[in-house]
């Protein structure tokens, strides 16, 4: 059925249990669902916008309480919202980088860091991970003392996954941190897949600017985000603009040069505001869904030829698996080909895995509940035997 | 009636006519609520996003057409969407300015260009504008000399206002861009006011780059817009990354550096893409637009001791006032003050002036219907003449 013109409808999250890897902490609320159809069109929360004209003072709807209780949220200091978190990499970056500043990414950075910092000219020099795939603080402490030695002065900023996106393994931040702090290395915690369903305390990690996802994270249209700091670092990152124009002498009061002004005037912004207080209490039950997780992993592992790649136990509800002596075994020979797993768990209603993937790949169980966690977990197993796969005993991961 | 926590729910749109003089070209057209409410969920377009991972590539939804059908509709080569024009601006002006470089704006410039150059260290230099508030290419000529002379080489870049959003005046851009190119300047045409409600043709105007407002102007959600821009720039403009991690070795395929990779993951670009059927139409009835704006202008310029402080006749919906010497001389005894013009706007269904407003103020009058038109002519005829403002012949625009 289409909505509008050659537009499919979308019910991927409404019709089946989704377990892509990207999209489960953006799913919408009820709340927001709502919010969203009032707010559509364009400028929709600018009705009431009076001087000094800038997003965040607007009183109703209440966006000026909205920043004041996203920074404490994430306990911190002075917040903004940034169309994705992307765009708060890139004000980051803009502000601390000086063109051929050596800037510090680790083995297991998202490519928005990549960009952010090549948008600005900015030297790239990773972190490695360790054979665990996690970023310590020594492997921090030997590259800062490399790079510094290399360039003759320590990294500008340094871009550091609370969460990475490619095994959703949980770093030791705070101590990474620390380290990075030991050479006055500001650093930026890139919180997409950790803030809005993780309790995230920035200034107990000591983190210089916080970044987090609406879209990915905190059930929220896309494109929005947030960037958050620290009053210290606040008057550089959201210094107004300074500009007079050389004729009619123009000055444009406390516009914020790296948001270019205001960032989200309508339906992204409302949408995140109307879903916060879910989100709010979404992050107090963390373990669950890492329960959760764990179940569906259990299952997996217990597919024999199967290894979880990700961190075990697991601690996030993202997780990447390697399914080349299981799925991709079964694909060789079978007629769907490597189609035949998306096709079947499609089948049993299960969504979000590329179509054709048998080999390495990721899937995220948040926000199912405990019964659809069971259905995944069976459901894996169940595929793996109707296709010829041993399955094991589901060994649970407090018995590994 | 509050639709989530403490958010009214909004219908301005709905329970009013709308004269705000931003809002009106970014209301969402039936076809895009509908789009909205089916991909609210943060990545909702990303559900078939296969290699090479890029959101120009998508094609259920139908994204990659919709790019090719954007750069068609403006008569340019190659299109992307970016949240909101600014971010387009920021792009262009990061990729050609350099620091301490001359970048030409105009005495009518919107402050997110000054912001764009700004953030990338250019300097700013202004044409001025002309006793009728208009840019002339003589103005332009002569800014580009006197510069070119002060700096020893002419202006990066040159940011032009097709309709600027001061007095919605409708400047020569064709013949200023041909002055630009005489010295090599390349033009970024800004179309946030005409880009979607007037057909804007960026070949035959000579532009290198045009930008649009979706949520100014293209009945889209906010923050959306489209920058396009020629072959022969499309290749500095939206360069894919050249970044090679130094450890892993990592590259990042075809992701752009200006787009920070993939741009509007969501509900704001399905709006965009819904609406734009109707976008496509509604640019060919330009004129009646102008003629229902002229209409109320008619009406308001009646209003003895009003202004018209836009050019005339209206060549555009969006017109700038003075009431100093009618209505603002009314606020002075009115036991409201200023707040009796919106006040009584309101009472007549009438929504999106400033309350408070009655000294210099701009309206609105895009997507109104005739009868529409007719009924705000006669409100604002009506008010001034309730409260003793003296109501001359209604001059037609024509009669002037």
């Amino acid at each position: 059925m289409k909505c509008a013109g050659p537009i499919d409808v979308r019910d991927v999250d409404e019709s089946c249990i989704n377990i892509d890897p990207i999209q489960v902490g953006g799913r919408l609320t009820p709340e927001a669902m709502k919010a969203v159809i009032a707010y559509g069109d364009g400028y929709s929360v600018c009705d009431n916008c009076r001087k000094p004209f800038r997003l965040d003072y607007i009183k109703a709807p209440p966006v000026d309480a909205f920043h004041r209780d996203l920074a404490a949220f994430l306990h911190m200091d002075v917040a903004r919202v940034v169309p994705g978190a992307r765009r708060g990499f890139q004000a980051v970056a803009d502000t601390y980088v000086q063109k051929g500043d050596p800037v510090l990414i680790t083995a297991l950075s998202h490519y928005t860091e990549v960009l952010a910092v090549e948008g600005c000219g900015g030297t790239l020099r990773e972190v490695p991970k360790s054979r665990e795939d996690l970023i310590t603080p020594d492997a921090a402490a030997e590259t800062i003392e490399r790079v510094s030695k290399e360039f003759g002065r320590p990294p500008s900023l340094f871009f550091l996954d609370h969460v990475d996106y490619q095994f959703g393994n949980v770093h030791p931040v705070k101590e990474i941190i620390r380290v990075a702090h030991q050479h006055d290395i500001p650093v930026l915690l890139n919180g997409a897949y950790t803030v809005g369903i993780m309790e995230v305390d920035g200034k107990d990690l000591g983190a210089d600017f916080v970044v987090g996802s609406g879209h990915k994270s905190m059930a929220a249209p896309a494109p929005s985000g947030v960037l958050a700091t620290t009053t210290e670092r606040a008057g550089d990152l959201f210094r107004t603009t300074q500009a007079r124009t050389d004729l009619t002498g123009r000055t444009f009061g406390v516009k914020e040069v790296e948001m270019m002004g205001c960032t989200l005037m309508g339906v992204t912004l409302i949408g995140m505001m109307a879903s916060f207080p879910r989100v709010l209490e979404r992050v107090k039950h963390w373990d669950s869904e890492v329960e959760k997780s764990r179940r569906v992993v259990d299952s997996i592992r217990s597919i024999e030829g199967t290894r979880i790649l990700s961190e075990e136990p697991r601690n996030h509800t993202l997780t990447r698996v390697d399914t080349i002596h299981s799925f991709d075994k079964v694909a060789q020979t079978h007629k769907k080909r490597g189609f035949f797993l998306s096709s079947a768990l499609r089948a049993r209603g299960i969504a979000g895995t590329i179509p054709g993937a048998t080999k390495v790949w990721k899937f995220n169980t948040y926000g199912m509940t405990e019964k659809q966690a069971d259905y995944v977990a069976r459901a894996f197993r169940e595929i793996a035997a109707e296709n010829g796969l041993r399955v094991g005993n589901q060994l649970k991961t407090s018995d590994l």
